[in-house]
């Protein structure tokens, strides 16, 4: 790290040797060897067909208990990925930065992206650094966007089938709780973590090994809710949730109450949403398990041809209820 | 254009049927079906190898005098593509938006970016959008990633060699000049359009040619002085311009000399800048005249292994100065 400067300033944005210096002591320090061609475009070998998603990520704070803005915003990209069967294979990182941004805090930043890309075997291979004058934006925001080799053809919300098992690796609203508490410094802000997570493990062994998959959609902002009401219009199917396979954690579900939000609506960021073929739902859910990320994983639901593009929840007292669709905003800048 | 709301407010990005209705309004109905299948990936059919990058824009203001935001967001990405001999392919864009922006603006740079993708002949198959309250964002910034297929392998700007020709394809300073004044409100702002702009024909027919181009840039931030002086750093060659053959808009010129800028340190988004074998120069120059926007294209330089890493101008009187990097921030929010 040869910066003096502590802060970034417009200078770093401005396409001079301040810029140069800026990405040099950052970025290509951090990414290692991915960045060093210096052209405006990076070349990857790669077969066809191939998914190319994108996600900007503006949360706020861009540090909060169990992961940053960095870890974040390349979990969130891989995830989309593996969503329609494609196994992750290089990222692009896009900064806004807002002038006066400490340069520790987008070195941290830069590091964390770099340990969770590491994690998700990606490489992250191109990027751009904009900076803005004060006020213009709030501390940071990132756009990744990433291209991986499909793997599994079909794969879609629009192709769910009556019948399928709905598996969930883990409890809900962890992400979306923990930043809120961080944000607003509420209760014991450090009781909760954000599952922030790749989940390249749980969906490429489940690939491997030849399940059955049908659809798959990590539940982010909207949480669970807005998902699986996605999953049911795309693909005309009804879906029945079981209440009692749902684990919400106590201090999720504390932090909720207080919020007045139901963590069915609330963005999880390391969570996935799998729809498998029944035949194959046992042995999907073993596999699971097995991951990391999967450990707590259950099977929450079914598909049915009955209320078409509807969600349906048996509660743990044994009353059904629809779920309906989040309409407004119920946690701006969560992810 | 269903929408009842006239302001993007905090709901459309929340995950929910307000976010899918504003997606509809205004993405889906103006891309075409290319975002049809609203899944969080694109598939994408292409051959290998794959070029990849990307680039934020928080051009301000977002509509000035011969584009937009939109436009600039799309040409920018393309021109980044067909920098290491790509044909570009696909885009992603992702918006992040500040509550408040007016729907019709979001429509209007939704529409050019649809016009300016149809003329590079790409398509933007995927998106995100992002809301964020009120004074943490200015207006709106848009990333856009893109994919290309390499048609020509070994472009780079470390593969120049002594003797090449390097030719520009039209005037320098449009654009920052464009933005400057349209920002400030100086002079008669009209009287100077920015030049952005897809290059895809001139680069596409120079490939399909055969002509022999070893390195492109295109002269966005920093302008002409800083690719050519990466080009001349990475390649570890030495350049030599001639003040001749470069145009400067007399207008353009004028407004630098208002604003105390040196027009070769100013963005330039519809411009490139060619460095080709010599027994292809004049063969070159030809094909790129013929591209509507290459049709003031000149050859403005050589480069040499005297001097490597500098860039030096022999001016118009028939001295030599040296053109040295930009270091700092000369105009911020240009692109």
């Amino acid at each position: 790290m040869s910066l003096s400067d502590t802060q970034v300033s417009l200078k770093h944005g401005a396409g001079g040797t301040a810029m140069t210096e800026l990405i040099d002591a950052v970025f290509t320090a951090t990414y290692g060897n991915d960045l060093a061609t210096r052209d405006d475009s990076a070349r990857i070998d790669i077969e066809g067909p191939v998914a190319f998603t994108t996600d900007s990520f503006v949360v706020d704070p861009i540090f909060f208990p169990g992961g940053d803005i960095g870890r974040l915003a390349v979990a969130g990209t891989v995830n989309d990925l593996l969503t329609i069967g494609a196994k992750p294979v290089a990222l692009s990182a896009s900064f806004i930065i807002e002038e006066g941004l400490p340069i520790s805090d987008l070195l941290s930043i830069a590091r964390s992206m770099a340990l969770t890309a590491r994690e998700a075997n990606v490489r992250i291979v191109t990027g751009d650094t904009k900076v803005v004058p004060r006020g213009s934006a709030d501390k940071v925001f990132i756009t990744t966007s990433g291209i991986g080799t499909i793997l599994l053809n079909g794969l879609s919300g629009a192709a769910a089938k009556p019948g399928d098992a709905i598996i969930l690796t883990g409890s809900i609203g962890d992400h979306g709780a923990a930043v809120m508490l961080a944000r607003e410094k509420l209760l014991d802000a450090e009781s909760i973590e954000s599952d922030t997570a790749p989940l390249v493990d749980i969906v490429l062994n489940l690939i491997r090994a030849g399940c059955k998959i049908h659809a798959m959609r990590d539940p982010t902002r909207g949480g669970i809710a807005a998902s699986l009401n996605e999953i049911a219009k795309q693909s005309r199917v009804g879906i029945d949730l079981d209440g009692r396979a749902l684990v919400v954690k106590p201090a999720v579900a504390a932090a909720c109450e207080v919020l007045g939000i139901d963590p069915f609506y609330v963005a999880n960021e390391g969570k996935m949403l799998i729809f498998v073929d029944p035949r194959d739902a046992e042995r999907s859910l073993e596999i699971v398990k097995q991951s990391a990320y999967g450990a707590e994983a259950a099977l929450v639901g079914w598909v049915n041809a009955l209320h078409s593009g509807q969600v349906r929840l048996r509660t743990t007292i044994g009353t059904t209820r629809i779920v309906s669709p989040p309409t407004g905003e119920l946690l701006p800048r969560i992810c």
